[in-house]
């Protein structure tokens, strides 16, 4: 399974200083949607990270303009972009075609959509399917149950990611588990006193 | 009824020189999803555009974090803001109570939800509900009669706006049916090869 590490609602200068320290540990290194909004994907073109061993994932959560959106976004650095399960068919479908053109990674945020929605997206198959719990209900989720049930209701999706509030148990059962891969682990990661000490920790736990 | 423009996939200098153009003229200038992704709060921030009649709103389409988004939102000159209704309850009850504690507007964006979605955030009851088709289905639609069906489905809601591919036509049909406190007209104006005239005729248009 592969770490990914989310930054957000820091300055610039925080982020890139610590995306460049967790390079050489995690798997993928996730700017988060307030720094594409604080900042915009002109200024993140103009400061770029140049890792050598993560990927970037840029977290657009784009709802509409689908191809524009993702062209820009590709004009970075980023390896892998996000849109929101919620937006309308015709707007997946670009940035599915855009992400499959320029031979990058698509994630589909599934933030607060239903069976049948997530139903009608599954002929994307090359994208990561994102399973989603919003930071803003303020509560915790069962990570390891949730990705379970959506692995049977769905046993045809290839690529699962995990995202909402994982601690290191949380990370160390989804390894276990052996369906998702990647999980997401935001504020543990870039919030601890030790960044690099938590990514360590973690990446040992999913071994 | 106001006329909103909505200025979009332009550089920022384009975008603050039609929007001063458009300042005497309109009733609200919207900077679309594209510039605050291209170019981010902060940059916008830092060029203000110092409006003397029009408001200004920033369609930051909010899914996620919203007391952030928002709170990031009206430190630029933004009067009103937006969020998707797609999101978690949680997070447009916090933009809505950001908002109101600013002392600003907050829109709802209702691409891609159904009935039931709506019912659930009537309680939101100063927010403006924007009725929006989606660009990327490449369909136009009927706005009159969208708007006259969301008024019988639900009226309760006072403030209704009403985006998506609208031409003169449609914007004088909307202003006599009485129905919509909003238009939101995108390319027929800011596309335009006389943008000041093109936002003229629609002014009188909807008179």
């Amino acid at each position: 399974m592969k770490l990914q590490v989310a930054i957000d609602r820091v300055s610039l200068d925080a982020a890139l200083a610590l995306a460049k320290q967790l390079d050489p540990i995690v798997d993928i290194i996730e700017f988060g949607t307030s720094l594409v909004k604080d900042y915009g994907l002109i200024t993140l073109r103009e400061h770029p990270l140049h890792l050598t061993h993560a990927k970037l994932l840029l977290d657009l959560k784009t709802n509409d303009e689908g191809a524009y959106e993702f062209k820009q976004g590709f004009t970075t650095e980023a390896d892998i972009l996000t849109a929101m399960a919620a937006s309308a068919k015709a707007t997946l479908q670009q940035v599915y075609d855009v992400t499959q053109q320029a031979g990058k990674e698509l994630l589909i945020d599934l933030l607060e959509v239903d069976h049948a929605r997530i139903q009608s997206l599954l002929e994307f198959d090359q994208a990561i399917f994102g399973l989603h719990h919003a930071k803003d209900t303020g509560t915790g989720f069962d990570a390891v149950a949730t990705t379970a049930q959506f692995h049977q209701d769905f046993p045809q999706v290839q690529r699962i990611a995990v995202a909402g509030g994982i601690d290191l148990a949380q990370a160390q059962a989804l390894a276990a588990q052996g369906i998702a891969e990647t999980v997401i682990v935001g504020g543990k990661i870039s919030g601890a006193s030790d960044p690099v000490a938590a990514a360590k920790a973690f990446m040992e736990a999913i071994k």
